[in-house]
Formats: C-alpha cells, sequence, structure tokens
C-alpha cells in the first residue's frame, strides 16, 4: 500500500488498514446496520465521492476486513458485509464513539 | 475545521480532531514515552515532513488534547504533553493496537 506507515507497530499496521479518511465511518455502518449496498454508502455521506468509496471499499476487501456478494436483480448489485475480522474492529468503533461523546461535541452540537 | 466531516455522529467528531494522517501515531508517543519535543517526533517519523508535524500538534493543542509549554534553555525550547482530556484517548490506542496485533501484521514482519 503507497501510503503505508512501514512502521514496526500494531498501531500503524492498523491505521494502515483503517486509517484513510471515510473508512471508519464506512465500518460503523456495516457495523450498526449491517450488509450495505454502494447506495446505501453514498446516501448516508453526500461528501465522499463514488471514486473515493470505491478504493475504500477495495482496500478493505483486499484485507478481508469486508466481504463483496453478489445478489440476482436487474442490474445484479453488490451488497458488503463486515467478515469476522471486521466485526472484531468494534471495540476500535466503541473507543472512539466514548471519547467522541465525552471530549468532542462540538460547540454548536451542545444544547 | 475545513476537513471535517460535519456529522451528528460521536465517532465523526472525534475523527475530526484525531483522524487525519499521523495524529494517533503522534498521540501514541505522548502516550507511551510522556512529554516530547518536536525533534523527538521528526526523530520517530522520517516520512513526516516538519510542516505536517506543526498542524497536527496546533490542531491538538487547538482541542484541548496536547498541551505546549515552553522551558527555559537557548533557545527556548517548547515540550508536548498529552492534557487530561488527551489521556483519555487511552482506549482508543488500546483497541488499534490490539487489533493490530491480532489482524494486521504485514506479511514481511511475520516471522
Amino acid at each position: 500500500m503507497a501510503s503505508g506507515y512501514d512502521l514496526k507497530c500494531p498501531i500503524a499496521w492498523t491505521l494502515d488498514i483503517i486509517g484513510e479518511r471515510w473508512t471508519i465511518l464506512i465500518l460503523r455502518d456495516l457495523l450498526r446496520s449491517g450488509p450495505c449496498r454502494f447506495q446505501d454508502f453514498q446516501r448516508a455521506f453526500p461528501g465522499l465521492s463514488p471514486n473515493t468509496l470505491s478504493a475504500r471499499l477495495k482496500t478493505l476487501e483486499d484485507h478481508g476486513v469486508v466481504a463483496r456478494r453478489f445478489y440476482e436483480e436487474h442490474p445484479p448489485r453488490a451488497e458488503y458485509s463486515l467478515t469476522e475480522k471486521g466485526r472484531a474492529l468494534g471495540p476500535v468503533l466503541k473507543a472512539l464513539l466514548e471519547w467522541g461523546q465525552a471530549h468532542a461535541k462540538p460547540e454548536k452540537a451542545r444544547g
């Protein structure tokens, strides 16, 4: 992977797979909602371009975090779901969520 | 923050602060080693440019995750350390570390 950190550190190895912009939010939707189609992600993230979304899903698929399955339809469509390795990222997402709730609420979101 | 996700989601709020490239590795060193100077980060991350390092430290300081302190020397130098809010990121780093150890070891690092 061209943009990898190339460091001898498990944190860096993890970030080489899930550290790019948007990837963790894609994983969040898969963890929360189960299998998603390409269009589901596009609807959830208006700021994410189709090219970037394709690239992120491909990286996750290449690393065995996400599985892609085609199902019968006209035209046939792909559905993305987490593998067991992907579901094992739950604690990462939980820790990010809890810190955000406690420490990162933006000014404009405070009630 | 120009590059923020602008989503109503605590995970996205966290990533708006710590989600940029290199930031989590900077936090790793501060958690592991305690206070660091600018040169310590440069030594640890040869691929990280001084401009990017400055920008990352400034974002962390602006969000109260890192504190900067000047100490007496000729010339005076800055030292960076985690605030309480920064230390609260420990579980995020731990989860990334554990997933990396279990699932992300690169081929070339396997024994």
